[in-house]
């Protein structure tokens, strides 16, 4: 099984790392041709993970995208969502659809909204039986520390994500396998949803009393929200407790440096969502999550109101506070 | 209906707070006569919660039990489990076992290891229909500073959970009624060796990933003991999701200051439990709490793996990596 890695962000960077830990030799785009002969050089990635070593003689690394698809059985896809369009626009290959693919991107699509593997089926008619997700709560730095992490491989063709896991797992990082391809995804949106609002609720200086009452009935929400989104329905046991649903949640909710809870304590501060942005320089995920899960929720008939608040406050000019108000009535 | 409250810790006098805040008149015990002066004269207790004001109109206080007991509808008990026999074994007024009981208590009693209820049922055949608890994540420094926290009010006779929970209620203090009278305070019980064994976690330099996968699977393992500690088995829908269960969890599992995570992280790097009970000059109750749980458990045929290997650790000479090795292979 070849494997093709395309990005060369500090996720990227960590799977990388994996994979050729574990013996196997990898294909891996990377865009920048400096990055390359930086990486090649130097044995580590210049702008990520500098402790995560490389062997040249397990990979080979190219600019070159249509190159690495073809020569690759398995291609792990971890570009940030925003850049899918513009990386993948331009293939002039016709086996990219044949590949089996194993997403390692954050949130939905922008502008469309969509989760990676629709995307995937429009523009090169990817069977979902070939489409993977590797989601769980995972700092990529933990990662590169060989400080042990569980990751889970998700696909409705659970024993072909079995195999995939298993060119994973080592004594750092424990794989996991599930079935629940549309829930995974959707969990690893909703959590930067609620981080976010983690980070307001700071902001407006609630303590950790509420802020672990808020994360109990955010995990309740986000349960009623991706079982909904369920494909399979022959009633087979989920564990929602899982380190894939609310393990990243809880990571997530409770990381003081992540986007989401940054950008959200400058909104509970005051800032407005502009005003946070440029001070930030950049979007939190869940800025734009808030809006495409309100949207599919509202269309689902889904009752998330805490989401939902959480997306009056950055998109319908609901001051955080009032916003908060109403969430505390909601909490039990 | 009036208010007697027991104890003078800081979980009492934020009691204490939030019932003269809301112009409940109290009778208050406090065991030593120079604190009650000190409250009378300075207004705030010597030992906690100094921020905590206090107006002498809405308050009586007195060392004299017996007193404090007979002059009350309701008496809420909020003193250390381990001084639970001490302060009650020497009542001569018989008519405690008529009053309703609100229990503050955390913990199991030591020795006997049994909830307050059981104790009061077996020492003034108090009944179980007379007994409440409060349970939740409340930091009593937060209440004291009145940021916004949610104590959930459980009894098997709800209706008048309900009517004590409403002298309660207030802008600072969001309170909820459940029925599940054991099942709440095992909640309570376990989330403390929870929090031990996330110490211990950090004490052995695991990170944040592992943290968040080990509390979701801890939170897992605590909803299959309490759920079999259910009285009612009509099936009306509990949300374990709710701040009594995985709210109080979470708040005591990320506590960095918490006296379970603090003598776990003490065992995690390698101190005996003896040297880490000398070094911190407490014990923490998990300790017991362990014992007692793993015992309850192996009474009743309850798998609960996570905490059995805390108690191994603890009790019975299991290294601390080598339980931790093992915990390893539970988690999802």
């Amino acid at each position: 099984m070849q494997f093709g890695i395309i990005g060369s962000g500090s996720w990227a960077t960590a799977l990388a790392k994996i994979l050729t830990d574990n013996n196997n030799h990898i294909y891996w785009w990377i865009r920048n041709d400096e990055t390359i002969s930086y990486l090649q050089q130097r044995r580590h990635n210049p702008h990520y993970l500098h402790n995560a070593r490389f062997d040249n003689s397990k990979m080979q690394l190219s600019s070159n995208l249509n190159y690495i698809i073809e020569q690759s059985d398995v291609l792990v896809v971890a570009v940030p969502s925003a850049y899918i369009h513009s990386v993948f626009s331009t293939l002039n290959t016709d086996v990219f659809g044949q590949r089996k693919i194993v997403s390692a991107i954050k949130g939905l699509l922008p502008g469309t909204n969509q989760l990676f593997n629709e995307y995937l089926q429009q523009q090169f008619n990817t069977r979902l039986e070939d489409y993977f997700a590797i989601v769980g709560p995972c700092h990529a730095e933990e990662v590169a520390a060989e400080k042990l992490s569980y990751l889970t491989f998700s696909g409705v063709d659970e024993a072909a994500a079995k195999v995939i896991a298993g060119h994973f797992n080592n004594e750092y990082l424990n794989t996991i396998v599930n079935h629940d391809i549309m829930g995974v995804q959707y969990a690893s949106v909703l959590k930067n949803i609620y981080a976010l609002g983690a980070g307001i609720a700071h902001g407006l200086e609630y303590g950790d009393n509420f802020l672990s009452v808020y994360i109990a009935n955010a995990a309740s929400e986000m349960v009623r929200f991706v079982r909904k989104m369920r494909i399979d329905e022959d009633g087979t046991g989920l564990n929602y407790a899982a380190s894939a649903y609310l393990g990243d949640l809880l990571v997530t909710c409770y990381s003081l440096y992540s986007r989401n809870r940054m950008f959200g304590n400058m909104i509970g501060k005051g800032y407005s969502v502009k005003a946070a942005q440029l001070e930030l320089n950049m979007v939190a995920e869940g800025y734009n999550a808030s809006r495409s899960i309100y949207r599919a929720a509202t269309a689902m008939n889904i009752d998330i109101p805490i989401a939902a608040t959480i997306y009056n406050i950055l998109w319908e000019h609901v001051p955080a506070s009032s916003g908060f108000e109403h969430i505390e009535t909601l909490l039990v």
